[in-house]
């Protein structure tokens, strides 16, 4: 009932507190004969260090991920994997000052309101830090998928209400902010400058496209491969909206003009990002989330204290400006994870269809 | 690993094809004791049945639900509930026309490409049948709220391009689309018109609405309630895109502008939604969906046989223009359903801090 | 967090009550294109029905099942079947002398105690009617494996203490006990006529074997397959023990006499019970279940009524003199439903495996 | 589908392997405000610890438990508890012996057949040093059980053919092999001497014991109280046998000599072993395990290699000669995982009851 399983075949349960000892992931359900190495995780997890970015703060934190089991010989073993992060980097006494505050837009009000006990330093499982360890489970997930020619990508198209006008893939790893129009870019880390100066944060959209993915994962009803996905992408701390293809622009579209027709090679268009009816049709995935603007500012903001007496708060302390670019690698870790999950769940129809017995091959 | 069910300790499994026997709902979870009738479920039933809104078709399904399990002298024992809808108005020949050709927009291309089967008469599981058994299973959760005085209520604010300009909630039952605008229903009703003679249809966007939680509903991390409600309503088969609070219009936003003041009696706005860090604030809930245009239209369109030779297709039959309105008590159902598994899930703490046993309670 | 589901890949929730409208089951994940009728299941519940077996009352259910949803074409589809059995035999009148008091041996108490609900009809989901639905749903599992060549078969080898002295196979279809020795089961007979007399009740050792399954079914650690075997054998309400392979026995054992000898073409004894470490090896699987008297008998027998006071209780009605054999489809269809999921379960492994990319086969 | 995660409200994953960094345990459900400590946790692995009892090999396995997250001021928070055990004891080539041949009686040949991985450093998963993990977790459900006065205790009572003839709980703590009969235990020392000269090992029958387990435990139909104990307890490995209360011995018994008489307080016998339809009814519970010999025998043993060649193995090293005593920590760890899960999961339906709005509550 608690809530820190992700998957039903391919099975991750995080772990950890931003100021605790470690925060790790178990993976239960990863097949033997993967191969996969600690530097292939360790990769992932570069991506997601503070420090990258334009928008992100001067923090070091080292995110070195040790695999505590699973493995032999560099290939996965069928049992569970552990993945760990120890924390080196955590300043609790930067906190102190928060010790009798709710933060407004953070989670510690709920926390207290669900758990009865209050731990003011860094977020408990709502810190960004708890997201260092679905990004070493997706980067698994992403061995998984690579083994299978299905490749998974997310960029910024929108940085507060600076948008991009082209997508160049090309682009993405020539900026800071992973946006696929360098010249959009450029006017995000103009707007970031000028943001930071007023001691403000932004929000902005993700873009998620996955390659490669044959047709026929998702599982009707409720665990629809967009239901999945959408549930998987909102349970990222700071994503407010999950649409998948046209999204919220086909609602303002009629059916002639939203269908994709189909052609014997696949599909004319994509507006329904790769997924119809809950199952992919082989076409490219594709998902949008909105990133609501970081909480913590160093802006004067009106709150309560643990007595419920009105207070103001400055958030100081090193935080970023955005979730972007750092959220972008946890977004492509949640769909990984999601793929895996349900490429693995399909294998046991594919499986049992395969093996004769009167039942037909599916096509 | 097949998603027939819904939910963990409030736990729906819905069953049936448009064209087989019946539809129906098993709730296994629902606690003892709750005053239960027939016809508290039926009372919903009769809100999603065709030829409801100016949008419907004019089928007449019964849609008359039977309880066989779980009831008592009028009250839930503890033991499941099952729900049954029988069929009465299956045309299947009327799908005959559509045997070899696949329809754009639909799933019975994706079906056939996941199971190997191809059954052509309506929509099989991808049906919006189907969600006549969630109308029913959310009715039961709909009672178990409302027992805490919980309510659930969603209304139409867009239909293709025509918005709602304001939200009185009076207005919502003086029109079919359920809209809180009864001058934008109008306008609405007028592009109905407009557009049935275009042979095409509408999508939307509905808006959901949850009076009365308390705070600390939500699992951390990835069970957290925003991210359930995602997963729910994206599994709503005419769903493209979930927005919890401000949603989309979060990214353009800068922190200042989004965060919610805190004062003493709770909180001065409410852009999150009524969600913090994915649990509940004890502020209205409030999400929303995209609606695209339903697919099946008496359009000429491209698609291929299933010898994937090109060909077009008209759908005719009894269609409805758009999935709104049929599909504003589905979402309800699914926000009932999402509400009451966590509200019964949150029980497990504070059941167990209520006992003493030097556990302190929870405030 | 209710239990009325079973299984993981081919899972299984059961509903209904004895005097309520109908028990019956749904199947999620059973996979598509699976060769399936209607009589294909009504020839197990047969087996199951009462009259069958000289232990039996002379109760006649019909016991008629029905397929209401995941079928076409005699095929499965992969979407939900749900199959009802129509309660049509309930005598409610017969148990209303037993309203207000508890009956020894019996679930009426704790159900009590557990739901603070009190249906004194029959025994609630408690009663052996609730197994007609684990019997329709194990035809199911039982189809799945036959289409492999995996066989299921139980029989009784101890009623009471008279214990066969022999197991011949085809002895079984014999006589009216499923016992694989005929001379044992005239005694057998004898035995029941005698407890019968005395107002009493007899219990017995149900033997179950699976022949034909592959070596790598089980999932370490928790799920075992003797792990989940023995789950789900026990959760037959009247079974009070379960061993596989030498059992018990081997609690006596040393190592030497114990460990079977492996050879080049298997194993040469087979004392595992077919499984190794959690994990089928290619073996026959070979459990026991250790089945209790039926509580219900017409002696007398102390008790106490709803107000907690003392009082004496005479169980008449047409109760049987054993579980057996009634039970025998009943542990067949548990093992079955284990086999058919953890068979499933599998293939995700092997499935992931065949395909290649870099993953070796798995021999 | 993998099987490493034990419970569904108090929700265990245990994951690493003898040879590879560290065993652990991850408890997601634990709920908050409870008093746990490392040294707590401690305790109860030091009663697993080899060297301890006459049966166990003189190896010295520090097995220090560490807690990396989920505590805060020696008080759970209500988010996930990981535990983690180093391994420092691993002699890898000790078992270099054994690269290319099978162990009868053993899980390699199994593992090979399922992951198509030979590791054949000590048993992977399958080792004895996975119970080193559920021993942790055990303890922390320990702590919460003994927070409601629930107290549970295993021992021996027989050890190959020796059996106890009472059962004095104040001898358990006098003797190594934690038997409440001091004077059976002297004679399973001896036997222990003469095996161990034989270079064979021993089974023997476990006992365990739950007080002060309040009535209500248990969910209807498949996760019954004594279903799930019977899963827990047949998923450690060398147990080949559960029975609950009479157990296989109510197989011989007539109704009237079986049933329990109830009586005002309570219960006049415990035959049903505290279980009635699943259910606890308030009496103490009572389980019995059957554990099998230790297959890694230095006597020489009929197999064969890699190639299915024959040949024969005498299995030399470290190896207890019997899994008792130090199973019975593993066997009281497991009963605790289950009752602490029910537990929680009872609260639902107590914490839905407790709150009015028309429900009535639960005597």
């Amino acid at each position: 009932m608690a809530g820190n399983t992700f998957g039903q075949a391919f099975r991750v349960t995080t772990w950890g507190e931003s100021h605790g000892t470690a925060v790790g992931a178990t993976i239960d359900g990863c097949p033997p004969g993967l191969l996969l190495t600690r530097e292939m995780i360790q990769k992932d997890m570069e991506r997601r260090r503070p420090g990258t970015g334009g928008a992100a703060s001067p923090r070091k934190e080292p995110d070195r991920v040790e695999i505590l089991s699973g493995i032999y010989e560099n290939k996965t073993t069928g049992t569970p994997l552990t993945l760990v992060i120890y924390n080196k980097d955590a300043h609790s006494k930067s906190y102190d000052t928060l010790k009798n505050i709710f933060r407004p837009g953070h989670g510690d009000i709920t926390y207290l309101r669900k758990y009865g006990i209050r731990d003011h330093r860094g977020g408990g499982r709502a810190s960004a830090r708890e997201t260092a360890a679905r990004v070493a489970a997706g980067a698994v997930a992403r061995q998984l998928l690579a083994s299978r020619d299905i490749l998974v990508q997310a960029y910024t198209i929108a940085l507060g209400s600076v948008e991009i006008s082209k997508r160049d893939m090309n682009d993405i790893s020539e900026n800071r902010l992973f946006c696929p129009d360098n010249e959009a870019a450029e006017r995000m880390e103009e707007r970031i400058i000028e943001v930071r100066k007023q001691h403000d944060s932004l929000g902005g959209i993700v873009e998620i496209l996955a390659k490669g993915c044959p047709a026929g994962l998702g599982e009707p009803v409720f665990n629809k491969l967009d239901a999945e996905l959408a549930g998987a992408l909102m349970s990222i701390g700071a994503v407010k909206g999950v649409e998948i293809g046209a999204g919220f622009e086909a609602a303002r579209l009629t059916g002639s003009e939203n269908n994709d027709p189909i052609i014997p090679k696949g599909f004319a268009t994509n507006r329904s990002g790769g997924i119809l009816a809950g199952i992919s049709n082989g076409d490219d995935i594709v998902a949008r989330v909105a990133v609501k603007p970081i909480p913590s500012i160093a802006r004067e903001q009106q709150t309560v204290d643990l007595d419920n007496k009105p207070t103001t708060i400055k958030v100081g302390g090193r935080h970023d400006i955005s979730a972007i670019p750092r959220i972008i690698p946890v977004c492509e870790a949640m769909v990984c994870l999601t793929l895996a999950d349900h490429f693995l769940r399909q294998q046991a129809i594919l499986g049992f269809a395969d093996q004769g017995g009167g039942v037909e091959k599916i096509p």
